[in-house]
């Protein structure tokens, strides 16, 4: 047997044809396949029959297998195991741990490679016509989570709330009113998208402003894997026809 | 004929391997493409064999055709043709000036699509192991252009070098010095790298830190397409076998 590898891909935000080609071919040629609660299970079919699929999902609150577990798998299938196939929901680097698996690669003398993936955050936004910024109206956007390892609202949403740029909040619904606060406090009422089981066929999108969302979210029960986002961006879709939109896209 | 559409899809960030399948089944059915400057034209094949290819490529600096024209270009082709594809590089609505040719498509009544791609953002960093967050070290990350539309620096870059997340700059070279000053003024001297041609084979990435950087750029004559990344996150990768990296890793 030559050396193992680990290749860490990136299942996208759920349609399963947002895996790129290259995540497709790895899949391909994998022994072994660990998969998160956020993949789409459908792509475990690009890997052959006979190869094992192991879920090794976590959900906020629920953790089948915690991180240390799995590296602790990852190793154990090296012996074994030729080319172990890492495959998590979005991109394996943001917001995923995955850089925790190449450190137990790299000790273990495994070759690793990652395979980037589409993330939710463009994912989500893009494929229900949200942009992340638009020229002449925002500039820049930040991503963050809703919560720390440690429960408590991240000190870098404070920061972001008070910028002036698009704010993409990932597994923020538990805190949600804490998390809408800060943004009142920061900034004028705006509006808010928060997309539900983003770009699968059970995807569900409310629209609001700060002022507004916080009631709907209760009302409508909205769950993780959730994203917010937060700004004037959200708006722009309601206003595809107006002139207000065709003065930004002239602004150049 | 039946309507005309137009779909806009992400390229990635320039290794033909990173299009989605998505991407690839929607350029397979293409009547004409649209593509820019920095998509590989690679994924060109994927389009039958005898749909026109039209170049739009625009560079900083060098526009080859201006977006009014694109969008004219595109209203003329929904006459004659059933379904326009845009390829943009990297994701059609970071950045991309997607959403101004959305806007064209609604006036003209055109039914559009947006199928994400893997954004340089993620796609640069993750497949040269830089993770854009990591647990325990950075919660967030923001992303901001070089320059706005008049040349100028972006107040929210300003703001993004005042927090503790990473940041990720697109189309900075030509602004480095003066986006380097702004985070010696609010950070500590911190790690920084600089990826031109990001994931293609003539790819070149530097690695430095807030003091060397722009002197490194200089000697290397760095040139846009390039992005910046600056944090703490880009130094991970040195440190995968020493302990700080392992207990970042325990600390959950």
């Amino acid at each position: 047997m030559t050396a193992p590898k680990l290749t860490l891909i990136g299942a996208g935000p759920g349609d399963p044809d947002l895996l790129t080609i290259k995540g497709m071919k790895a899949l391909e040629s994998a022994d072994v396949v660990l998969y998160d609660a956020l993949c789409n299970t459908a792509l475990l079919n690009y890997a052959p029959a006979d190869c094992p699929k192991i879920f090794v999902g976590k959900r906020a609150g629920h953790h089948s297998l915690d991180q240390q577990a799995i590296n602790a798998l990852i190793l154990k299938l090296s012996k074994s195991h030729q080319h172990i196939v890492r495959l998590k929901g979005g991109d394996p680097l943001v917001f995923g741990r995955g850089f925790e698996e190449l450190i137990v690669a790299q000790q273990a003398q495994i070759t690793f490679e990652v395979i980037p993936g589409v993330s939710c955050i463009n994912g989500v936004t893009g494929s229900n016509i949200i942009p992340l910024t638009h020229r002449g109206l925002v500039r820049s956007f930040t991503v963050v989570t809703g919560t720390t390892c440690k429960g408590l609202i991240s000190e870098d949403l404070n920061h972001a709330a008070k910028g002036s740029g698009t704010v993409a909040v990932l597994m923020g619904i538990k805190k949600l009113a804490e998390i809408i606060a800060i943004f009142k406090a920061a900034r004028e009422d705006c509006p808010i998208a928060i997309i539900e089981n983003g770009s699968l066929p059970n995807q569900r999108i409310l629209r609001g402003q700060l002022s507004t969302i916080v009631e709907q979210a209760t009302k409508e029960n909205i769950q993780n894997p959730a994203l917010i986002v937060i700004g004037e961006v959200v708006a722009l879709q309601d206003m595809l026809t107006t002139p207000e939109v065709l003065r930004l896209s002239e602004a150049g």
